[in-house]
């Protein structure tokens, strides 16, 4: 088989190298707010699609994964290999990247693999990880422009100190991870940092949709008045469920992602990371954090 | 709406309670040995059913999420809302869960709710966060079921001093993870402790796959006399992908959840959790670890 090395991607307006962005972030601390220069890891769509004899002359989808770029040949193998669609380096052709569309990876399959009805489905879907609620969605890209194109409206700020409280608060509750170190949570706050409801999964994505659907079944949505707190990474699909849900103010005790970033920037989304109690780095909309 | 609450679900052999699930480990430490009881976060399939009167007598499967057992009904307005099915309390006429069926939930939306015929198609499935590698996949139960029935035969042991270096060397290669905090990485070591590989990604699962796809590409499969180490946690997706790359041991920084373990104990895989460069947790066949 032959591999081309896919070209840096083209992941919002700003440079990508290697994998990371670099971005402008505010320090926070209290007493103390500096401007300062950071990088994050690249979030980005890959979206592989499989060419077979059986197939005809036209590849079919077999799913997009949101990715960091750089090994989309070795990604795109590893989950053929995963899901079953290949068995041994024979059985691929080529995998090819282009630089005209550096989000798509082809994978040309030999004929003797069999390929079943259900893999040459273009309704089938998967996700990778970060990318579940795009999973059974075709148009990622109009996911990612919905989500851009939500302007979140909410001007209720949070005091710094407050802020930095959230952790202690949400780690009190947090029963399961104290009994087993491994549970994600999300948790809700108002403004002046009262936890309002905590939720636990070994999902982080399910933790954020368990508190979103308890305020659903509340009749509390949207959260204008609110801060969600997510105990690790913030990626894109939980910026969208914030965005979703009307949050003004998402902080999480983790790194976010290239495409967080820029859909709080482009959304008006408040995006702390990395919150601990005595600072944070806010990486979008800083204006709603006061003191 | 009504709701009626979900019992504890069968997971396995072992008792459960509030989302977690007791288990015996090993605690290793150089120049100790000693067993003792841990708790693990609980993960187990849900599938959500929409009844709807459009769809006819019969629900349909909306998709399989892996979730930690105990607020169903929530995640699964969550996961509607955030999937754009419902938009308030009142499209949902009733969420029901059954002590028959704990892995499912039963959604009934009202008739005024609109179905895109994409949301009615049995082929659409979607994955939240830890499930990637069973999207797409009708069976989930037969996924489990196939990994589990999977029996690792590589005796190959790791010496403890060598298992518990690898964290130090798998970071010194994290070049990315140095610049943004916020990225993870899967490593291919050899049983003396080599790195020969390293892949990182924003999500775990593409990691592990990247680390595969290089291993296929290079026919290295299976990776008999081989440790792979997570910079995360070990859920049932990374266990399964580790069993499909014949790996005989699996090592995370991270913690392991119920269905990893349950899976590596009848898999006949060695489960290291918590590995630090002092100690780990060995959640299953602690045989191949040495001295």
């Amino acid at each position: 088989m032959s591999t081309a090395k896919s070209p840096a991607p083209a992941d919002g307006q700003r440079p990508v190298a290697g994998g990371t962005m670099r971005v402008r972030i505010l320090r926070a601390e209290p007493g103390l707010r500096a401007e300062r220069d950071d990088r994050v890891a690249v979030e980005a769509p890959l979206e592989i699609q499989l060419h077979h004899p059986a197939l005809g002359p036209e590849p079919i989808s077999f799913g997009t994964t949101m990715r960091t770029p750089g090994d989309d040949e070795r990604l795109a193998a590893g989950l053929l290999y995963g899901e079953g669609i290949v068995e041994r380096a024979g059985d691929i052709e080529a995998i090819e990247s282009s630089t005209r569309r550096p989000n798509v990876v082809n994978v040309r399959l030999r004929a003797s693999v069999q390929i079943a009805p259900a893999t040459a489905a273009p309704a089938r879907r998967f996700s990778a990880g970060s990318s579940c609620g795009v999973c059974g969605t075709t148009g990622l890209d109009a996911a990612i422009a919905r989500a851009a194109a939500t302007v979140i409206a909410g001007t209720g700020g949070i005091a710094l100190p407050t802020l930095l409280s959230l952790p202690a608060r949400m780690r009190e509750s947090q029963a399961r991870f104290g009994d087993t170190g491994g549970i994600h949570a999300a948790a809700l706050f108002d403004l002046q940092g009262n936890l309002l409801e905590l939720a636990e999964d070994v999902g982080r994505h399910n933790a954020f949709d368990k508190l979103v659907g308890e305020s659903l079944l509340a009749g509390r949505l949207p959260l204008a008045e609110h801060v969600v707190l997510l105990s690790g990474r913030a990626s894109f699909e939980l910026v969208q469920k914030a965005l979703r849900a009307g949050v003004p103010v998402l902080a999480a005790i983790g790194a976010p992602s290239s495409l967080a970033v820029n859909l709080a920037v482009a959304a008006g989304l408040t995006l702390a990371g990395f919150l601990r109690a005595d600072h944070c780095n806010v990486y979008a909309n800083p204006q709603r954090i006061s003191g």
